[in-house]
């Protein structure tokens, strides 16, 4: 089996990209990667994204980006997976080079979701849920995660300020990225009293959606290593779903989508928690966060958040998350996010991280949930220079 | 690398399914895929979908249709690319078990497009162009697709009847065909009076969208020669891009995408046209069915038609094309159509076609487009029993 790592990385900054066209906005990353890996020739294109179709009134992104990109001939599709379609994307891509049949893989998750009036954007997340028994309901994302966050409230006793290091740590580190949607610190003592979205869940607990776009290069390592000085060994790859419903679920506050894919990933690179040096998990809730850390092994049910509570999370903690702001600062590009992950984590153990910086980082992780942890993405990633 | 075998297939009827829902329609075809294969291990799944989001507010069809078959725990994405959505899939799960990471993946085609009132189909059909330079102009598939056909009814100085092959073909296959939409025959002499879509395209140039669902279940060759009597092989697989819109094309008689993706699969299955016993190709509109003959090497430009007038097309042609008759009578539902065709071209390669059967089929082949083929994916199957 051919062993895959990334040979080039881009993005765009999250934000607000009204003047760029959905084309445009992925063409500036998929540029900044082929620079990056000093390339032209790709053999495979795998476009990550949720919401075009909704919002731009476009589908079938693989020939549109491929086709704007110049790469006419080559193979590209679109592989959705809610807002784990970054994350599953880079899968099909690393699974691509594995086959031997694909050379050079790129993968670009791009998301254009600000240019929208009333509830447009809402109602294309809602997409993500069971229509028929969630959305139909008109329950929300924020809602879902309102419901999650309360029970584990209820469940180890805890108030709405226990929560308040995910985004502290968030925006700490985003204010150090210059390629993040807010910059701003957040106060702890702030926290709490932020306006509800859908309660407890306040608008200091909830990501911004925000327009984006990341991509990365990959190939065979062995080639990897004759093309770029710093290249990034793919190490362990896994995607598993769980129920849809979170009505469904026998423990709402068990992500066994993420439990399953953390555990293959980590028995494939033979790692334990232990040996992440930095994770970039999906905070688009702080209770996202704590329940992540909790089904991929780096803290029991119910104390993921301690980890928050006593600096764990923090550059210099057990566990680094949210590095370059996670969802929570950096933004939330949906169907872009975990290509996102992904770049940053390569930034990382490049040691190109800038202010973000983790000392000596080796080994780095990458977690994508999609739909209240429906689909969960989780990769591996090591130094291979 | 690991060769690929198709263990399983299963379909539904093609037509109006109103009272099932797409996660009931799409779970149909794939407990007709278990059985037939006589396996629930299910490793990897591949869902095939074009329009449930826009039509059925229901993205992430992944975690959905996994979730409602039992599947929990395992792999599963949407793989998207128009409608070429099938043939997509199945190309990514051709790649999943050749990367010996997925040991047993199914494909599985699911739309439900018919019980939409007012424009709604055609607004979702839409996306597949390229939204700012075709669609935002009031452009339809029809009108795209009378384009090529005025240009090539110009160039070679042809009428409108002298297309009326492709389509009397379709339905007298389809006749034969439990699961078509349309078992009705139809005259040569009636073809070229039929009300107009988009002139010159009539309505029976045009394939009726309908609703269904099918799947396909593949593993290694090996295991699948010890698991079911009649295994069929993957012998070539290839995807590729074109220009997404018409406009940019330099010969819009050409289809470079197919020509690209057919040679490739051909190179790879060391095979030329002459070996392939049935082809189930793209006739969408008969100007399509003529191009992709032209494209695929099945003949010379300007001369796809001629297979038709002549009769060669017909199961006892040289080159017998939709055999259970095709888009234009088994239906088009969008997304799944390329994984009907492939389910077809292994029930001719089982020897199970029925009816429809054509004799001594040992290669077949598919061919699925998207867009007015600025996507197309070609496979080659060969009787491995």
């Amino acid at each position: 089996m051919t062993d895959v790592s990334v040979i080039g990385i881009g993005q765009t900054k999250v934000g607000e990209h009204w003047g760029t066209s959905i084309r445009h906005l992925a063409w500036y990353a998929i540029e900044a990667a082929l620079d990056d890996a000093d390339t032209t020739s790709i053999d495979a294109l795998y476009v990550a994204n949720m919401m075009a179709g909704h919002l731009s009134h476009q589908d079938h992104l693989g020939a549109l980006v491929a086709d704007f990109a110049g790469m006419r001939g080559i193979e590209a599709v679109t592989v959705e997976a809610a807002d784990a379609s970054g994350g599953a994307a880079f899968r099909q891509a690393v699974l691509a080079v594995k086959s031997g049949l694909v050379e050079t893989a790129m993968v670009v998750g791009v998301e254009k979701i600000t240019d929208q009036s009333g509830s447009a954007a809402l109602t294309a997340m809602s997409t993500a849920m069971d229509a028929d028994y969630e959305a139909i309901h008109g329950v929300t994302p924020a809602a879902l995660a309102a419901l999650m966050m309360r029970r584990y409230m209820y469940e180890y006793g805890l108030e709405l300020a226990d929560f308040s290091g995910f985004s502290v740590n968030a925006h700490a580190n985003g204010s150090s990225n210059p390629n993040a949607m807010f910059r701003n610190l957040l106060k702890p003592e702030r926290f709490a009293s932020g306006p509800l979205v859908a309660e407890p869940v306040s608008l200091f607990d909830q990501a911004p959606l925000g327009d984006g776009s990341a991509a990365v290069i990959l190939t065979s390592s062995q080639r990897a290593r004759d093309m770029v000085p710093k290249p990034v060994a793919v190490i362990g790859s896994a995607l598993a779903i769980d129920h849809i419903g979170l009505h469904d679920r026998p423990n709402i506050l068990r992500l066994g989508a993420a439990e399953v894919s953390a555990q293959k990933a980590m028995k494939e690179a033979g790692l334990t928690p232990d040996d992440v040096d930095v994770f970039e998990l999906h905070d688009a809730y702080t209770i996202m966060a704590a329940l992540s850390l909790e089904a991929s092994g780096f803290a029991e049910a119910g104390k993921g958040w301690q980890l928050a509570r006593d600096g764990e999370i923090g550059r210099a903690g057990k566990v680094p998350i949210s590095t370059f702001g996670g969802l929570k600062a950096r933004g939330n590009p949906a169907g872009a996010t975990g290509v996102y992950q992904i770049v940053e984590v390569c930034q990382q153990l490049r040691n190109e991280a800038g202010d973000c910086q983790v000392d000596d980082a080796r080994i780095g992780m990458a977690q994508n949930l999609g739909g209240t942890g429906a689909t969960a993405v989780t990769h591996l990633f090591r130094q291979d220079s």
